[in-house]
């Protein structure tokens, strides 16, 4: 049923035509160790992540990512001058472009962070795939506040060996005068990539005893003062599950399946 | 890769979980006949139709049918004191429920018809699962103008022995006074679920040489005129493609792919 079907979509997108070979230690990493998100349509792997493309969107619903003390510590590969490029495997009716971002005021956003991915020349410039991307404001956010945030989970990797990242765009309602409550969203550029209200990060952390500890946040797509602690946008996991529409990270996987044989309760990374 | 994972969830989808036994003529229909459409994520397979969910909308993406002249003219089956019921099948965090319709204004409208499935009480009783139903604006809309689309597909199979149908809700950006574009729609109930701004069908007629000829519509969530031609709402294929996420449903099946190893070229039904 579900499970084998999850199965199958999992080693597709790792064995599937999108798979990029990549250098160590990315052959190491394994970033849906915890669990395929569920709604895993339109799987693409990179040497240092997967993502599942919203057709409907035009840009990822979720990058998964696996950071480790050796790949976070390695540095090997640089970001400059690497081009933004487009995603050529996702159909040209869906695909984001280069020009739906000119001018429209957004940055292109990574999700799974060039930073992350420093191990290697070939994994970091994998991170500049459009598919990769997300409108988000710059100065306060993708620049400041956003960025904050990535370091910080890299820092957890000096806590935990290893440290499984789930980011992606959130669309979240707002209640309007009338009493109701609408979701409403910006859309750029000749293909209408949708600009996400919230930007969800679920962090799972793995002791060396193999036992796990979660941290999740929401941030709003905007601007944040530098001096805001982090903790201000800690959320129930649930909040994202709930919001993003993909439960298995760590509902499944965690809640659900006994993990590694332990029936491990996730608590929160102090 | 791709067509062979596709192959894989569909026929997933047909033996999984979910499937549901059904009396005849269900076991000869074949909704998916020509393509599953792209991002086919949490199929539910039913004796008269296969859905995609979309857990973010608490709706489906997309329902697919298959009528035949049989299927349509066959009645044993009848909507009387037929209860809409959860779709248990759908984990809660992401179900709608008959409290989110309450009270809410709109009409739990179905996405399969119930008309299209009276030849068998199993298969029209499976058509009021709310996994089918999508908020609509009942008079002037679903109780009216919708429903004459309906019927009009129905009445094809005096023409078609076979008609495919795809049905699924869209949410469309419009121009606002800052000249930019949002996407704005309504969500209603405990579980916020989505009330589309508009609706599509395409409608894919199959003659008795196989060869196939093609009808899209798409119709805003909103009071029709009664006298208004349903010809006003014909949209060229793709633009359904793009708005919905959703290419397979003809693009490959039809266009990419030879039919029935001719190269048939679809064209409006006349
Ligand atoms: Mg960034
Ligand atoms: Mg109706």
């Amino acid at each position: 049923g579900g499970l084998a079907l999850a199965a199958l979509c999992y080693s597709a997108a790792r064995q599937g035509v999108v798979q990029s070979a990549s250098a160590q230690p990315a052959a190491q990493l394994n970033p849906l160790k915890h669990g395929l998100p569920q709604g895993a349509e339109n799987l693409r792997s990179h040497g240092g992540f997967v993502l599942s493309y919203n057709n409907k969107h035009r840009s990822a619903n979720w990058v998964c990512e696996h950071l480790t003390r050796q790949s976070t510590n390695t540095q090997l590969g640089s970001r400059e001058d690497v081009p933004f490029v487009e995603d050529q495997s996702i159909h040209s009716l869906f695909r984001s472009t280069l020009d739906d971002y000119k001018r429209s005021g957004f940055d292109r956003g990574h999700l799974a962070p060039a930073a992350d991915h420093k191990y290697s020349q070939q994994a970091i410039e994998e991170t500049f795939i459009l598919s990769n991307m997300s409108p988000q404001v710059g100065k306060g956010f993708n620049r400041d506040s956003w960025a904050r945030l990535e370091g910080h989970v890299r820092k957890l990797t000096d806590i935990y060996p290893n440290v499984y990242v789930c980011t992606g765009p959130l669309f979240l309602p707002t209640r309007e005068p009338d009493g109701k409550y609408y979701i409403k969203y910006q859309v750029i550029g000749p293909n209408q990539v949708a600009v996400p209200t919230h930007f969800f990060k679920v962090v799972v952390g793995e002791k060396a005893d193999q036992s796990v500890e979660i941290q999740s946040y929401i941030m709003p797509n905007a601007v944040i003062p530098d001096n805001q602690p982090l903790t201000d946008f800690l959320v129930p996991l649930q909040e994202v599950e709930k919001a993003s529409g993909c439960s298995a990270f760590l509902l499944s996987a965690l809640r659900l399946i006994p993990f590694n044989q332990t029936s491990t309760t996730p608590r929160s990374i102090h």
